[in-house]
């Protein structure tokens, strides 16, 4: 052995303490990984690299990476700020609650398409789910309405925090200039509709969403369940 | 060379002629892949393999697999039947193309994630979006709305039948009674809308869908632009 190999060989003695395992020091540093790296590399691999261990110890808290992804969705619920009163206009805290959501989704780069193909479930689940039902219950929705309209709410906020997430990709700006070019381009005669549109069928932004998330509260509100 | 080997050996002359390269045969062989295979596994490589060609002439006719899949999706777009009649209920042909919308994207299975990351361009996706403003007028939406409700619809439609895509994944099947045990086993006094609900959180299928589709249109409706 020379002596530069002997500088990097440390004791067992001195070396910190590993942590001990668990199910949540998998998410913790899962989620550690997501921020820094984002979703595209997130394996039960790296997970276990990070942690000094190797997968096959994961095993044991985390039965795949679908379970991984459920649970990771979970913790990040937990940072949604859900309402404490009821008092006041319990539109304005289901918007509040929803935007919260997707902020939580976006503010991790491949996060929402997680969220719309995996099930979460765990305690931040629960508690998002009945503060949503509470509040439509609030706005007068009957329990079984809202049953179905908790999900729609979610499912809409996570293909539109997809959808933001996308935009960030360069090939994803250049699709949309794809997309203007064919649909500028049209005739009056045989497209009346797009021609008189022109540049306002991509106006939006910000707005747009708000606007979708009326369209949802007062779709819900007028449509009784069948 | 041995005999064996001899048999294998095909003059140029004898061979079929390789059709020749367009964009067109491109991505007629890409959805014979995606059909036999799903998206998964589709890329440049696979295609041109399939074409007895090298990766490196696709480029010209198709820059990168973003713009594959983009070419894909409108191919398939070409499929929805839309209407040739503006006679009866624009509602029930407005369902019903965005029903065979839906369709044709989990005909595929992982095309409708595709289509939530895809922005589509091309000719069908021109007569799908004049067609889908034409009916919004026919129900009496102002343009400016029907332009941004197109949007909402298309992504929503996308959204669920990629949820139905997934819940072919038995991961996924998994992941749905791993939920279902975290809901059902909640207590009146913390949670008391979930525990009134019970199994009613899950119930729907087809109906959900279609009364999801009823309160996005009718809040298209009653939710003027801001």
């Amino acid at each position: 052995m020379t002596s530069s190999e002997s500088r990097h060989i440390v004791s067992r003695r001195t070396r910190p303490a590993k942590s001990p395992l668990s199910q949540e020091a998998i998410v913790s540093t899962a989620l550690d990984l997501l921020s820094r790296e984002g979703m595209a590399g997130l394996s039960l691999r790296k997970v276990a690299a990070a942690l000094d261990t190797g997968a096959a110890s994961l095993y044991v808290y985390v039965a795949n990476l679908d379970e991984l992804h459920a649970l990771l969705l979970d913790r990040v619920l937990g940072e949604i700020a859900l309402p404490t009163t009821r008092d006041g206009d319990w539109r304005a805290r289901l918007r509040t609650v929803l935007r919260s959501y997707s902020e939580v989704l976006y503010d991790r780069p491949g996060l929402a398409q997680v969220a719309l193909s995996t099930i979460p479930s765990g305690p931040n689940m629960v508690e998002l789910t009945e503060s949503l039902l509470d509040l439509l219950q609030q706005g007068g929705v009957a329990l079984d309405r809202a049953a179905w309209a908790v999900d729609l709410l979610l499912l809409h906020t996570s293909a539109f925090a997809a959808e933001r997430d996308n935009r960030r990709r360069s090939d994803d700006v250049v699709a949309l200039h794809r997309a203007q070019e064919a649909l500028g381009s049209v005739s009056a005669d045989k497209h009346p509709h797009i021609h008189a549109l022109g540049a306002e069928l991509f106006s939006g932004g910000q707005g747009r969403y708000d606007w979708a998330l009326d369209v949802l509260i007062n779709g819900v509100l007028s449509t009784p369940r069948p």
